[in-house]
């Protein structure tokens, strides 16, 4: 790959350019990564979009949500990429936004780009290639970029790390107890949005989205939290209300922590965490060879059956990796 | 050091050999890292001490209750060692069993061994000196070790990671709330011992030890435990009550384990994961240098400024090591 060449094609709104980059950073291949970090220097850091972290369990409408608030931002001309972090396409394979005839009207408009999640062996590669896709997609000019995940809590986590933004989409339901939500996602999210606020569930959500309300003010008030955030709003994705409101929300917010100084540190902050995250995995990717595989099975067996002290057959591990300890 | 001397000397009982072998593990020179590692390859691994950790949050009367059932252990003539896994330690350089005083009997008592927790700049260190510190204890033929440690949550992850045993030491406690004992501190214990039930407190005791035992009831059946475990206790280390009733239940839940197989397994269990651990944290080792932190902050503050992308400075680190991306 040429990656002044491709760098262009990246910036001028190529597609498949882009298309073409993202598979090559989240390629583990050795020669690979050195060009995707080269490819990732190569472009300009001077655009900048809004990059939105999003969760919700199962069921809740992530879909449907990311199709009407989607549709209604490039309706507005701003062009959306949506990507995805899945935990559990590290161990089936399979992956939220796999199936773009969920989102076919988004996935058909050309000022969208739709990009599942890619698989790999652990979240923290998952999460790597998903944070480098957001850098290529920021470069090539989109002006939104989603980060989709599912509510199991390390997932937020990782896409916290890359995101301006973090909103958790809730679907209506009786009762006072907060649907078993996480009080780490809880404390996570900027905005809540209540989807389904529609037809027969429409009074529930009035309910729960006042109950979420007064969660968020009795569990957080940061000093990169404007007064009145974080918030508790009702969305439908289905009938298309609420959605302009969250994003006048979203930008109120952003363009807050703007001028308060908070979007850039956080920003550089990420920006140091993927650093280190990057030389540690490098570090550690030591192991992930078929003759480091071979060797840690081995030294660990004797270990298990007690032939050799853990800390022994480590030095042996290591002098196998052409290592003396450090 | 000699090695074969100092293996032969901890063999043979003598304790500054011991001393001095825990202070060497403790070490994070390089040198010392290798010479621990062919120290505790030399050492006989025919030996086995019932490891036995032991939690409780500070006032529940850890120290009383090691010193008096240390006290009834080597009254039989039981060898024991108190080892301690602080993770304060790792932040303040304080710790807890620094204080001997705290017991005076035991710590003068010719059958027991008492060492505080190393001071390290982080727990995984803490923890792995003290794994190596219980492997010297075992093999310089002590019949127990006990491995304390304070009721925060991580540290008593990684104790379970290096104990046969797990104990969790209570106050008694009016109410039937849990004394925000965290769930996963719940499950780790094999056996919670109520201390102080004597004078007025005894009552209180009972219910506590009643809701505690109904709490385990609910909370946990794993394959390793027997009928009527995990199990809760009364002790009063101040009367000497109880303890040798827990020292028999310990004895109890241990030799079922043994017959059953769990007992061997677990050890060869936590073999591997040190044996991992101690691999993975040799790798990151790398970047302790004081060239390598240089480097980490200069890229670092590149990478904060926006000047480079993450990927690309993690190369340029990688680089810096002598490395090429894996």
């Amino acid at each position: 790959m040429d990656i002044t060449d491709t760098a262009q094609r990246i910036i001028s709104g190529d597609r498949r350019a882009l298309a073409r980059a993202i598979t090559l950073v989240e390629s583990g291949r050795a020669d690979h990564r050195m060009q995707a970090a080269e490819l990732l220097g190569a472009l300009p850091r001077d655009r900048q979009a809004l990059r939105i972290g999003l969760s919700g369990t199962p069921g809740v409408g992530k879909s449907t949500f990311i199709e009407s608030f989607g549709m209604m931002l490039t309706g507005q001309g701003l062009r959306v990429a949506v990507l995805a972090v899945d935990p559990s396409s590290a161990r089936s394979g399979g992956s939220i936004l796999g199936d773009k005839t969920r989102m076919d009207q988004l996935a058909r408009e050309p000022k969208a780009f739709i990009r599942p999640s890619p698989s790999q062996t652990h979240l923290g590669g998952v999460a790597r290639r998903t944070r480098e896709a957001v850098a290529l997609c920021e470069a090539a000019g989109f002006d939104v970029v989603l980060i989709e995940t599912v509510g199991v809590g390390q997932s937020e986590t990782v896409v916290a790390q890359m995101a301006d933004l973090f909103l958790l989409l809730l679907a209506p339901a009786g009762g006072d107890e907060l649907q078993g939500v996480k009080r780490g996602i809880m404390e996570m999210a900027d905005v809540i949005l209540i989807n389904k606020a529609d037809g027969d569930l429409k009074a529930t959500a009035t309910r729960t989205c006042a109950d979420y309300a007064g969660a968020l003010r009795l569990l957080r008030k940061r000093p990169q939290d404007p007064a009145g955030f974080p918030k508790a709003m009702m969305v439908s994705a289905l009938e298309d209300t609420g959605l302009s409101a969250a994003w006048e929300t979203m930008q109120e917010l952003a363009g807050w922590r703007r001028e308060n100084g908070f979007f850039d540190r956080t920003r550089a902050e990420q920006a140091q965490y993927w650093f280190e995250q990057d030389v540690r995995a490098a570090l550690l990717a030591q192991l992930d060879g078929a003759q480091a595989r071979a060797d840690m099975a081995r030294l660990g067996a004797e270990v298990a059956q007690g032939q050799t002290d853990p800390a022994l057959a480590a030095q042996q591990m290591l002098a196998s990796l052409g290592h003396t300890r450090q």
